[in-house]
């Protein structure tokens, strides 16, 4: 590009600061995200104090990075993580914890472990949650005949076989609900709660069937968990409090309830039929947490875990949430096997069973390597899907931030450059925080778009970016590579 | 805000520029939509040389487009408009031409324009096609059992009554269909043709049918025209050209024909049960479109259209295509009544029916006024939806936009820094632009994200943010006002 004029000079500035204010921010609205919620904290890398000989040696993988970044952009990785996850999910499925198609899904992956002579391949018996839904379909009846677009949440009990049929009320926080409780009784409740973040919607979803029962009502209907909808409904996990009754409870997509509450508020009658179909509500169902080593070339006992769940939830693909974690750690392993860059440590690949349902996949493992848990040097895991390489979570230590943000360094595609404090990391890992000092990073992935698609049946591989994929593919990867062969353990 | 040190100021002026870069290029990316096609150019306004008089006499509105702004975004017109246009198309649902909704809502509308006590209500009787659909449903049957997303193409016959059961081939673009001619013969052609425009889109669509048809294939399935999907179908119009035999045509969502896509190119076998209900698909319906004016004080002869289409697909209901259009037109004519700026030409509030099906409701306007249409000062409309107000669409001479360009400046609020010189208006106004010198005025208030909703069950209320409503009826009904009471005619 030439620039000879000034007006040509300026524009090209101009063009320059939206170019970079548009890769440094994204482009969309994150204020829903969780490590943007109060309970979290961006980490101010101005403050940070390594040892400059720790700078020196991470500066020194630069040509390692470079290894990486070429083979995934431009050499024989180029693409290969869409492929290779799209064979996974296209032939699986959904993988629904206590589903045939999760355990169909943890062999194909056990093959792949095989294939890429792992050893040390262990499959630990998990006890976890079998719920396996039927047919289900919600109509308003009144004020207008209406198809409602819903998806029962997970662990809800059925309806009758010929559905429940009763007047709907709609409260829009839990002072409402409060005030209305007489008028709960024998009605179909429906929480039009909406709150600022994420982690604050779940906990109105996971209680809402108990707190409607508790009213008397018969069932319950929560706002899906997205700022964007298309009409889809968005499922999740709900817990019945014991003691109260089990009723059935769904999730309506934001038209149909933004819809529903409108009416109410004009003071029309809502008559709603629910029909859900149950085929298992168990926490009996036998399934499998898979590791598997690539043993570290001088340091084989300190291991590195590379992880991702195996289950999903019933809709969709299970692409995002979280084919890209499980293929995130797949291929980093077979990218360093093809690149011969073997690190110190062993790299374990680890795929946590049931994480949608319970904690019992990462626990099983946990109490069996409980021996080994502090030789772990640190423990990663991406479960935010792939949209754009943000950051990482990191827990406990501001100095691991500093050491993720040296290595972010060696990565100039990257916008990585958020590296979240969090009290909880959500996902699985969270268990290491609370029982161990391993430290656990969390990939970010997520740059405002995962919760249009998560847990809806947009959550295919439609939903991911070849070119993203790989972007993700290389800061993940790069990071891994040099936490698994750096000398110093990460600080704990 | 104190920006006392020096790395504050720093980090003021970085926040300054994002948020001034966020607010001049919009979120989104907008490569897809229609007014960045090839075809379209986008008004350089420093080219402008507009009479200084006329300038002048546009700035002597400021005073009048700054009580429009502060009824509308801070008194009695704040939230109006989402609040009446969601009491109507929650009242009447999605609109398909033919249907008794559709009449319903232009009698609503008919109502309204009574109230509003305008004259010369005039209700235009229009022949249009009448197309209802019964239930529909797809299922891939191999390789695997899978429900398909689909929604059938306007003016698609039906299946029998048993469905169809065919196996089908994929093709990626017209040579693609070309070369595999031979295997079409007998099966479901799926047509994932990807172009980079919307309009590209729309024309493959169109002619999928009976391109398929006419190399002996049972049905055919069509991408959907969109770039986003959480695996919602997007509708459309298509048309069978004569002699060729119609066969039954649906849209399928993004991530349903990428999967069949990947499916078919891994060399799978597939095999689909498609069933569609048609009730009616006849070209004999009978409609109105709908006119009221409110007379202008001193050119009374001389009239200026606001408008928008009352049908709608029969998905959502109709919010964004094109409750926004009717009412944009409506609040800007109440508002203005209510400000008691009365200007000096008639406002003809104008409702065309059956705009998605056929061009039957501007025709017989134009038709039954031909006498009075070069008394039309200009014809305005919006249909492309209102997200953030973004431009106008403008016809022929580039003076127009230049005007639009000098009103726009009395809007300190405004997006509407993009005036589009259209060859073909994107809406039912181009009949005008054919047919006669009146220049059309077609609002844009796409940002980027109109096609994600368009023609869906999520283009609903849920779709719409009242705050972007208002700032949408802010630069509508400045543009209306001026337009109708400056003292010279738009040039033509």
């Amino acid at each position: 590009m030439s620039v000879n004029s000034p007006n040509q000079r300026f524009l090209f500035y101009i063009l320059l600061i939206i170019s970079l204010v548009k890769t440094v921010v994204g482009e969309f609205d994150r204020k829903y995200d969780i490590e943007n919620s109060e309970k979290y904290s961006h980490l101010d890398v101005t403050t940070c104090k390594l040892d400059p000989k720790l700078i020196e040696e991470i500066k020194s993988y630069q040509g390692s990075a470079d290894k990486i970044l070429n083979e995934i952009t431009k050499g024989s990785f180029k693409g290969k993580s869409f492929d290779d996850m799209a064979d996974f999910v296209d032939e699986i499925g959904p993988r629904m914890s206590g589903s045939k198609a999760l355990e169909n899904g943890i062999n194909y992956i056990k093959k792949l472990l095989q294939e890429m002579k792992l050893i040390n391949i262990d499959e630990i018996p998990a006890t976890v949650p079998k719920w396996i839904k039927g047919v289900e379909h919600a109509e308003l009846l009144k004020p207008k005949q209406k198809k409602l677009h819903i998806l029962a949440l997970g662990t809800s009990v059925g309806t009758p076989k010929d559905g429940i049929q009763a007047e709907a009320i709609v409260v829009n926080s839990m002072e409402d609900l409060l005030e209305n409780k007489g008028k709960a009784k024998g009605k179909i409740v429906i929480f039009n709660y909406n709150k600022k973040y994420y982690d604050e919607m779940s906990a109105i979803v996971r209680n809402a069937a108990s707190n409607a029962s508790s009213h008397g009502a018969v069932a319950a209907l929560v706002r899906s968990v997205t700022r964007l909808s298309i009409n889809s409904p968005h499922t999740k996990l709900q817990r019945y409090v014991p003691g109260v009754k089990p009723i059935p409870v769904a999730a309506l997509s934001l038209d149909d309830i933004d819809y529903l509450a409108r009416e109410y508020k004009r003071g029309k009658k809502l008559v709603i039929r629910l029909s859900i179909e149950i085929k298992a509500n168990t926490k009996d169902a036998v399934s499998r947490t898979l590791i598997g080593d690539w043993k570290g070339k001088s340091k084989p006992d300190e291991i590195v875990i590379v992880s991702g769940h195996t289950d999903s939830w019933n809709v969709g693909q299970g692409a995002q949430d979280d084919g890209v974690g499980i293929f995130l750690a797949l291929e980093t392993t077979r990218l360093l096997q093809h690149l011969d860059l073997h690190p110190k440590r062993t790299l374990r690949n680890a795929f946590w069973t049931s994480e949608e349902t319970s904690d019992q996949g990462i626990t099983v493992y946990f109490n069996k390597y409980r021996n080994e848990i502090e030789k772990h040097n640190v423990v990663m895991e991406a479960d935010d899907g792939c949209f754009k390489p943000m950051g990482f979570y990191f827990a406990k230590l501001p100095e691991v931030g500093c050491i993720l943000n040296e290595i972010a360094k060696l990565v100039p595609i990257t916008n990585s450059t958020e590296f979240v404090l969090a009290p909880a990391i959500p996902s699985d890992l969270d268990l290491f925080v609370q029982n161990s000092t391993v430290p656990a990073v969390d990939f970010i992935g997520n740059d405002g778009r995962y919760f249009w698609y998560h847990h809806t049946e947009g959550d295919t591989m439609t939903a991911i970016d070849t070119d993203d994929l790989d972007y993700c593919l290389v800061v993940y990867a790069t990071t891994a590579y040099v936490l698994a062969d750096m000398e110093p353990r990460l600080p704990r």
